[in-house]
């Protein structure tokens, strides 16, 4: 199973729709499930803490951890396919964590089995939860040998 | 004036929203069209040659040229930002081009100013469109010292 833990509503229509498709397409892989935490509005230290006691609520150590944030390891699209392949040797489920405004609390990154970067850009979380599921989908496409490149 | 070419229809629903979207948001800080170019569906090489006949008919080089590529250079969004202010400076347009599946030719790459990368991560042309729409937004924001956490 894929577990994504997440902070903040998706507020626009395009961004909601394109995460039911994805997830809709990655159902035909893996079980997945999307945990969308509130996200506060104080200052960042405070901000950054009321967030990690949430998601570290929400985070299992039994599980395959994947932190995305910006000093994370690079990877191309066929080295994060095997990456799937290679946490569910070992775990059965894998969770990525994607974190508010202000980035994660160093806790859930102590948790983490991993810390990837997908850009040096800021991405709005909303667009960000597109781009994840979009790079799970193309990696299990991989995984199978099945082409796309829509 | 800023220029988007690119290759190959939108065809997600959501992706269009999305699109328009950005566009609407840009266009308060500068004109923005869309050159959206035909792709085609050959072998590797002759698709990237038809395409960039076609690109190539769309690219002035008075303009200030931003090709995004795999081996391009790596910025965060204030550096992006500071791009947009220092094209402008110089050029009065900017032209930031989009291959396909495929990638783009040797020729579009020598006529560009600048060769940039947004990941080492393959995205679908109509994903990588809302990413770099966003991230144009996201550069007026930072140089109009405006808030933007969402």
């Amino acid at each position: 199973m894929i577990k994504i833990v997440c902070v903040g509503k998706i507020k626009e229509s395009f961004y909601k729709e394109a995460i039911a498709e994805y997830v809709k397409r990655i159902s035909k892989y893996q079980k997945l499930t999307i945990v969308e935490l509130p996200d506060f509005d104080y200052d960042k230290v405070k901000t950054i803490y009321e967030e990690e006691k949430l998601i570290v609520n929400n985070l299992d150590k039994k599980d395959y951890i994947i932190s995305l944030c910006i000093e994370g390891k690079k990877v191309d699209s066929k080295t994060f396919s095997n990456l799937l392949t290679d946490s569910f040797t070992t775990k059965s489920n894998i969770t990525f964590v994607i974190g508010g405004s202000y980035g994660l609390g160093e806790k859930v990154k102590q948790m983490s089995d991993l810390k990837l970067s997908f850009s040096d850009l800021t991405f709005p979380h909303q667009l960000f939860r597109v781009i994840l599921l979009e790079q799970i989908y193309r990696g299990f496409k991989i995984i199978n040998n099945e082409s796309y490149h829509k």
